[in-house]
């Protein structure tokens, strides 16, 4: 066996084909069968959960640590065997992940999901995130500052934070049992890890390059100015936000929201932008709905700066939201990432102009409003 | 608009933000409803297909060119719009793909899988898969001598292909409507493409960096090595091949099959090491199968050297195949890789050494054998 330590503790290994690291999280075969779930739902106010804690009977948002995290906080430290000879340092390579992993619950109402939310509904979600985020910021950062005169009121939950643990922290949601969520009460995860993930790690590999090739503009910074020019791929914008079918999107109705200033960070935040990506992201999500008349599964994902680097890569930072719908021609057609894809290429379909042209027709009031 | 030409010939499309390329194939849009299957099986012998051929009575394999082809054989050339300033170069970047897309049935019998197939029944799909390669193989590849002397029987009924133009085949499988896959016929598709795609792109790379640090050894040659002396990820291996869940598995029984001396690719192969490969891929596909006692779902792939490329690059390559399964914990419940998979990196329960003994426990007859 390879160090024992490595079926306890949460990790990362790299693949020396594609140069890449994955998170290996051996103790949470530990949780519970996903179908096994509790008759009552341990994400609405006043219920019980797994590990027997009890949810405060909250009004507006929640946020715990989830019982089975991916990533634990406390493990005795990773150093590879000392007599493991080279080789094995090249091909074999491991090292120790710490974390935390939080579930943030959007409301105390069951069956809403962002798309039912009104934008000012939203808003607590944003300033949750941004106040979870601001809390876990390491004191070298220049963000740090920010964060201490934030107007956003606090949540008391979330047990203390160690300082300057942490590298970066990936705010998400699973919507709908396609994208492998089980609970429907609307809810996203953010989980904070002590290295750099792969995705926004080449991200920001990518944009610092970028800044530096192009006299210090930023590469989401020209993409904006670009696309909002173009229009053919822009879906719908407001005074700070504009919403995109990327032009190098994967996924068929793919949608990237992007700030219209450069904004490192939630804390970076103005009060009214906060409402503003509250706005973009009920303008999203509700077209989805609309689109195929379905309650519209995606992963989505916040990409900005990270909680501990170098003040070139807090600077180079330029904070967006990703969203990834596997639907393809209805509620239930979806598109495959599979063979081809996996093994060589994504590959997609409908252009993502195309793309932008449907969602476009998705306006107006949600569709399930329309039925009552 | 960007170029209207973009809307109808198959290209690739740049994504600043990950330095990596897609696939976009909008003429594909015109294929009908996955869900629309004729009552008939479209690649049963002597059944009629979509675009209206009918399939010989063939009794081992056949091969057709996909009605609903993913890339396009023919097709005007792309030129950026020379109006485009230098943002647009940098941001919008795309360039055109040529290629063909084949459809190859492993057996005349609509039932078959491969778990089900005995290794010498598995060998004419090898055979083919090397005659395929070997036909598009560009004169210049040093390989290209070595498929002139092959011994494997011709198939016919390729249509003839356009020398020095495709510069990778990627041969895979999508295996149970998991996958995407809808036809239970038993069958592979093979993608050949005037572009390297991404993922055998960046194996390339680090095979030639690893080479060229290590005295001339190859990444997976070492690897091989390596892993029969640790033998804690091997699940089972012959003279010729050995396969291991490897070290940096993301998928939960992801499996890697290896030849043990260094094989460039299809054309390389003994006769006997085709019998060999064979035995592998029934080993792993009849022990998934064992696993939760179901036609187990998987993608899976096979890298090699380029069909067209430097002395070097094709001297670097190893062939290996890939099969990448979504199921976790049982026949019906899968891993999915969502939020932070896709946002952040891949993460894993299990650890691949954990599936390693749970997949060595998986041998012996086939358990629908045992049941009738
Ligand atoms: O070509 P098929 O079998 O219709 O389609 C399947 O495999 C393709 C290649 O991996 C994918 O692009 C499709 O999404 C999938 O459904
Ligand atoms: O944490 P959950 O909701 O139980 O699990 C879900 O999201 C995780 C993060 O994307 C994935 O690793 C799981 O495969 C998925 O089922």
């Amino acid at each position: 066996m390879p160090d024992k330590i490595l079926d306890d503790i949460s990790h990362r290994r790299y693949n020396p084909l594609t140069d890449s690291w994955l998170l290996v999280s051996p103790h949470r075969t530990k949780r519970p069968w996903q179908g096994a779930q509790e008759a009552a739902c341990y994400l609405c106010p006043g219920n019980a959960r797994a590990a027997g804690d009890t949810n405060p009977k909250y009004d507006k948002t929640f946020a715990f640590v989830n019982d089975y995290s991916a990533v634990k906080e406390q493990q005795p430290d990773y150093e590879p065997d000392s007599k493991s000879n080279d080789l094995e340092s090249m091909l074999l390579k491991a090292q120790s992940v710490k974390g935390v992993c939080y579930v943030l619950t959007f409301s105390p109402k069951h069956h809403l999901t962002l798309a039912d939310m009104p934008a000012p509904e939203i808003l607590p979600v944003i300033e949750h995130w941004t106040r979870i985020y601001a809390n876990h910021l390491s004191s070298s950062n220049p963000l740090a500052k920010l964060a201490d005169n934030l107007e956003v009121s606090l949540p008391k939950n979330e047990a203390p934070v160690p300082k300057d643990e942490y590298r970066y922290m990936q705010i998400f949601e699973n919507k709908g049992s396609a994208m492998g969520c089980s609970n429907p009460h609307p809810h996203c995860q953010v989980w904070t890890t002590s290295t750099m993930p792969e995705e926004p790690g080449k991200e920001l590999v990518q944009m610092t390059k970028y800044r530096a090739n192009n006299g210090g503009r930023h590469l989401l910074e020209d993409y904006v100015k670009l696309e909002l020019a173009k229009e053919e791929r822009v879906l719908w914008q407001n005074e700070s936000f504009v919403v995109v079918c990327p032009w190098w999107a994967v996924w068929p109705f793919e949608v990237l929201i992007l700030p219209k200033r450069h904004i490192r960070s939630l804390v970076d935040f103005k009060p009214e932008e906060r409402l503003h990506l509250a706005a973009a992201i009920q303008e999203v999500t509700r077209r989805y709905d609309n689109l195929f008349e379905c309650s519209f599964p995606y992963s989505s994902g916040i990409h900005q700066a990270p909680l501990k680097g170098t003040d070139e890569e807090i600077e180079n930072s330029y904070f967006h939201m990703h969203f990834y719908p596997p639907l393809l021609r209805s509620a239930t057609v979806k598109k495959f990432l599979v063979g081809y894809e996996l093994m060589a290429e994504p590959q997609r379909d409908i252009t993502p102009e195309q793309a932008t042209a449907r969602l476009r027709n998705c306006g107006g009031e949600l569709y399930r409003n329309n039925l009552k």
